[in-house]
């Protein structure tokens, strides 16, 4: 049977606003079906807490210091390699419906003399992917990413403006037809303008079942990337889910008042930020929050047509389908909005994989406590797809073992992420260069660390301190976890997989040989023999070996 | 005056070796004027102890982390720019005349649908070199380096052979006039089969001089390599240099019976090669190292007509000269041979900077005790042709202050060295992965320590052991160095500058805007904003900005 598999990924979706991670009100239940079939992933991080960087790595399956496309609008080098490298000799289309974030490599590009409207070109651009529908969500009045295929499709269909993205997906109305600005959170509240078919989710559902539909004529296997823009901000929903839930609904709020007494320069930093103070006050939350939700409600609900669709059409059973995200959200907890920093509110995401195989039939249910990434989609599919993950290249894992219900006999220690805040206010606010905004973090499933350049670090205890409340860093008895935590880290950053041109199989491919004689001289290269007779003796070594091997081949 | 300038390399060629650092015997003239005119750096190290990854390192200005080729045959990923990206934005020619080790990355290029003798195709595949000649100086009758234009030269001036390079240049002859293998060591005191006009060192250096005549004509700036391929290997030189040399004129050797001991594993690893094994005998070295003084005194004379050339043709005063090495050589040093660890004789480089500017004359003749990497050079050049180093990409820091005589108010703390040993039989002596078979050397001027992954560290003080004979890892007196050593190592690796394609300069510019509004919403992006009045206050804020900008562009 052919295979294929759906890659979703939501938008800013934290970990906890699923029932099937845990939530009480938000129930999801196509995803929650997803789970039941699959395989959940309690602890799944991304490598960078800002959605370019963190696809960047997803797409790439490599960390952000590998792949050096640190912020949105930070152009990933022509020369790294992407999911669609890796599937293409498995002859398996990798396809786009939704958003990636990628930024071209413009002067990359030129400095290789590739078109960038040229077929080579334009795969570079849109980050490896064959695009059937690219969308990054965010079309404002501005020279952001204009004209999306979607307004074409409102404007089609009665929504005619401007911007039909932002005059009616995300504007709301008053109570006397007046247009109210759907990026203010004060009507957060309202519905969208549009009847909930034409909002973004639904569309972007119904395009990857065009393209399912299409893939089907066409024949090849394929991989596709179902992206959606959601529930990132405009937090504006269509009706009915504009009103589905209120403030009894939301989660408790998590933070301290400890956390404003004498936080980090850049935790207050970011706490000094207007997203942080609104999402700080009460109102704010209780405005916004249910709309979050609403949008979240929205996508599964989709979910449950597509998944009926790929039963209905005898997908269901070849179709790996992994569910995703690509950071989370604060929504006020550590009086913080937005992402960005290191809490699990930011850096954790739900991750739920259900692979069709029979090998797979025994983990179907199951939750994982693994440390896993968001890295380890990539190798994840190659390996779904019968290829052998490029270990020199991908730094992330194949979950296959953890799917087929084994206990791996190794797992990793730790996780990691980044985060460059050279972008950010807070660079000025806390007095670091561009060169050295950086944050890393490492978590070992109990203890997290954060190193800054020339600013302190962070240690959680998340064992007696889930909710992150409490800095160990400079108590002096917890200096050897500090140090441990440094050492993973030290270990992590010293020997990156840089050689992405050579593999270490192939190396290691030569070393029966070695073994036995000095393999230089199969070039002709003769180094360090004094005489002919101490040459001779190593030239019969290896024509002996040569023609012991000769009759295996 | 039209800028040019010469980046002089050799091979194999240890700091030591030259009159102007100390030789007793060797006299240099021709260099040692060089440094003369211009500054001598005393601490000068290669980024890697072996060719290929050494000269990426060079010809990047980044390290070998940074750049992924990290041993001989790694190509060079197409993504990653050269000197000749850096300088062309100057209108600066970056001309080859000799050898890079650069393997051109098929695959890479393949993915990018750059055919590979296409103009692009050629430029990436001779690392951003216009190629005058090139010549990678070993060409064995395998499948090597095979046919450089030497051979053509050779054939045509009535060497004729199947292989003109090896049969007369790096071939001897017997008492009968039979053919001696010039790669054996046991032949190195016998001259080549050709007269010294025709010898590979005097035949590049009239190529260089024929590049700067058609140079002249074409009237466009130039930075030309000039790379010889010599004192490396074959250890074969032609008269009357074969016997300039003898016993008493070699420098003492410098080992200690305590190495052999109870050596770190990677260093016994090393010793048991053949070349270590053969270097440890007196006999060899006496009868090697007079071969490789004399190839190093063949390259001085050569300089010593190119200097006069250029002066004759008027360059002198406007040319930089550069003069450098790849690595060093162990002759026996640490009862080893080659290259490839850590001591001086392998990463210590003799490095001179010849400025013509007239900012300069301050320090002619004057020796620079600071730490200087062969990193340095590429930006040092860009700098020399008024270019601003990019130094979001380029490691190196420009030497210009340094030859200016300034004493910059900082400068680097510690030189930085790796070497890959997946390809060398010691990996499998040592029992360590592809993966992981590396070492990391920090060096601060007065202590060095080799960080190994999954074997002990090593750690020298220089002041008191200058031969580092004695490893202090292990003594418990010395822990805090250790760890001092490992932070500066620690420091290094945790954040490479791997966005590379964007520079910090850019995003600085913003800076000015950022302090005073929320410089999202000049893309119409609107974040966190709860109602209309806070909205138009921040963008009453941007337009007095930019307002106020506006009459100063």
């Amino acid at each position: 049977m052919q295979k294929n598999a759906i890659w979703i990924m939501c938008d800013q979706l934290r970990w906890d606003y699923l029932s099937c991670y845990g939530h009480p009100h938000l129930h999801t239940p196509n995803i929650d079906s997803l789970a039941e079939q699959g395989v959940k992933f309690n602890r799944a991080y991304v490598q960078s807490t800002v959605c370019g960087p963190s696809r960047m790595s997803a797409y790439t399956g490599r960390y952000m210091r590998s792949h050096g496309s640190t912020w949105n609008g930070v152009p990933l080098n022509a020369g790294e390699l992407t999911l669609g490298d890796h599937l293409a000799p498995l002859g398996v289309r990798n396809v786009l419906v939704g958003k990636t974030h990628m930024v071209a490599d413009k002067r990359g590009l030129d400095r290789l003399g590739i078109p960038h409207d040229s077929k080579i070109g334009q795969r570079i651009a849109q980050c490896g992917f064959e695009v059937y529908e690219r969308d990054d969500g965010l079309h404002p009045d501005g020279d952001y990413d204009p004209a999306p295929d979607y307004d074409a499709y409102l404007a089609a269909n009665g929504f005619e403006a401007d911007n039909p993205w932002e005059h009616w997906a995300n504007s709301a109305e008053g109570p006397n037809g007046e247009i109210l600005n759907g990026w203010l959170w004060a009507h957060a509240d309202k519905p969208a303008r549009i009847p909930n078919e034409h909002a973004e989710t639904p569309y972007m559902t119904r395009r990857a079942m065009d393209f399912i539909r299409e893939a089907k004529a066409d024949g090849r296997p394929w991989s596709m990337h179902l992206s959606y823009i959601k529930p990132h901000w405009p937090y504006m929903v269509s009706a009915p889910y504009h009103d589905m839930y209120c403030t009894e609904h939301l989660l408790p709020v998590v933070r301290d008042e400890s956390e404003r007494q004498s936080p980090h320069p850049l935790n207050r930093a970011f706490m000094d930020m207007k997203f942080s103070k609104n999402f700080s006050r009460d109102e704010v939350r209780e405005r916004v929050i249910p709309a979050y939700m609403g949008l979240i409600k929205q996508i599964d609900d989709q979910l449950g047509l597509l998944f009926s669709f790929l039963k209905e059409n005898g997908l269901w059973d070849s179709t790996m389908i992994i569910f995703s995200s690509d950071h989370g959200e604060y929504l006020g907890d550590h009086w913080l909005g937005e992402k960005y920093l290191y809490h699990e509110q930011s850096m954790r995401i739900p991750l739920i994989v259900y692979d069709p195989s029979p090998e797979a039939d025994q983990s179907r249910g199951c939750a994982s406590d693994e440390l896993v990434e968001l890295i380890d989609v990539a190798p994840t599919l190659v390996d779904f797809f019968g290829g052998k993950p490029a270990t020199h290249i991908l730094e992330g894992r194949s979950l296959t073992p953890l799917l087929r219900g084994d206990k791996p006999s190794e797992w990793r220690e730790a996780v990691f992420s980044e985060y460059d805040y050279s972008f950010d206010p807070a660079r000025l606010a806390v007095g670091v260069s561009a060169r050295d905004a950086r944050i890393f973090i490492v978590f070992d499933g109990r203890w997290k660390m954060i190193h800054s350049i020339n600013l302190p670090p962070l240690l959680f205890d998340l064992e007696s301190d889930p909710n992150e409340f409490d800095n160990l860093a400079e108590n002096p008895e917890f200096q050897n976890q500090l140090n441990r935590m440094k050492e993973l880290l030290f270990s992590w950053a010293i020997n990156p997989p840089t050689r992405t041109t050579l593999s270490n199989e192939f190396i290691e491919s030569f070393d029966d040989a070695l073994q036995v004689y000095d393999s230089t001289l199969d070039e002709g290269i003769i180094i360090g023999y004094w005489d002919e007779a101490e040459l001779e003796a190593e030239q019969k070594k290896r024509k002996d070996f040569l023609q012991q091997q000769a009759p295996a081949k």
